[in-house]
């Protein structure tokens, strides 16, 4: 029982550890220590896996994108056309908000600190250009099936994405605020009415 | 020279000096020695003035949403339409993302810390909500005089927002990412698309 776990045992307890640590404390006020404490593994174990506390964050918000990823991907399965693609993606947005809530404010406080840090700046928003990278695809795709008008889709995806970030924060910041689900997917259908052709 | 001044000229200098504070160190490295020091006041004279370093940033806060209402006024200045209304707005967006440049990280942090007291979160979020009215008010007007569509606005409003917070969020943090000023007028002229009516 009190055999001390090894490996990928340890690696993921830190992981796990962390994540609560920081949702409760927040980033910055938690430190190796509590995480170590909190994971019941010893500062050696810890710098074994991982060489600082920011390396243990950019390994949460890699582990949480590949789940959104797979959701993205789930959503848009059965879906023929580009519209249909993005009414699925907006009927997933309420597992999003919950997979956001108690870690965008973390995430947060992580951008400000490294906000000038070029390194890991560029490690975070690495993925979130990706994001628009994945709309612009999708939007060009559309183009070129007829069901959106020739919209620059690079354009086109920033503003998507734009929205996405915004229904996020707000999720958030004030989840009571409104119904974010119905929000989200009333603003998809407005996009969607503003770019697809006319029949 | 030399002479202590008084009064809403202390005031001013202690806002002053707090916002550079606030923008070059974050707000909770900013302590109100350093501000004090900054404006070249006691701290007596600061507790005259503000309670708490928090009161200093509301103030800061209602600052600048004032400016940001007049702009809002002003840019609407000779629209006949709502639809011309929301373009003009779109137009202001460059002011909007100076503002807010070295502005949002620390009201961001700020937000954060006061994610947990009830009355200070009031205080922040009403003029975020004030905005959501705003706009539902021009979408109503809008469906009234019939250049949009007959959508429910509250929900078309929370996704105008949802847009602007999430293009003022990455106008910040990714300024080299787009050019957000385009996005936002290619935005605004999509949801409008989706919203006006058919002609």
């Amino acid at each position: 029982m009190n055999q001390v776990p090894r490996g990928e045992e340890t690696r993921s307890r830190i992981l796990e550890a962390a994540a609560e640590c920081f949702a409760r404390h927040g980033y910055d006020a938690s430190g190796v220590a509590e995480i170590c404490q909190h994971a019941g593994v010893t500062k050696g174990a810890f710098y074994h896996h991982f060489p600082t506390k920011q390396a243990v964050f950019l390994e949460l918000l890699n582990q949480w994108l590949k789940v959104l990823d797979a959701q993205l991907a789930t959503a848009q399965v059965g879906a023929t056309t580009v519209p249909e693609r993005f009414i699925r993606m907006a009927d997933m947005a309420q597992h999003v908000f919950q997979m956001a809530d108690g870690r965008l404010p973390m995430f947060l406080e992580f951008l400000i600190e490294a906000r000038h840090d070029p390194a890991i700046w560029q490690a975070v928003i690495a993925p979130y250009r990706q994001y628009r990278a994945f709309f612009a695809d999708i939007i060009r795709a559309g183009v070129a099936e007829g069901t959106l008008q020739p919209v620059d889709p690079e354009i086109a995806a920033q503003v998507v994405v734009s929205l996405a970030v915004g229904l996020v924060s707000q999720g958030v910041f004030d989840p009571t605020g409104a119904d974010w689900g119905q929000v989200t997917q009333k603003g998809i259908q407005i996009l969607l009415d503003g770019l697809e052709t006319q029949e």
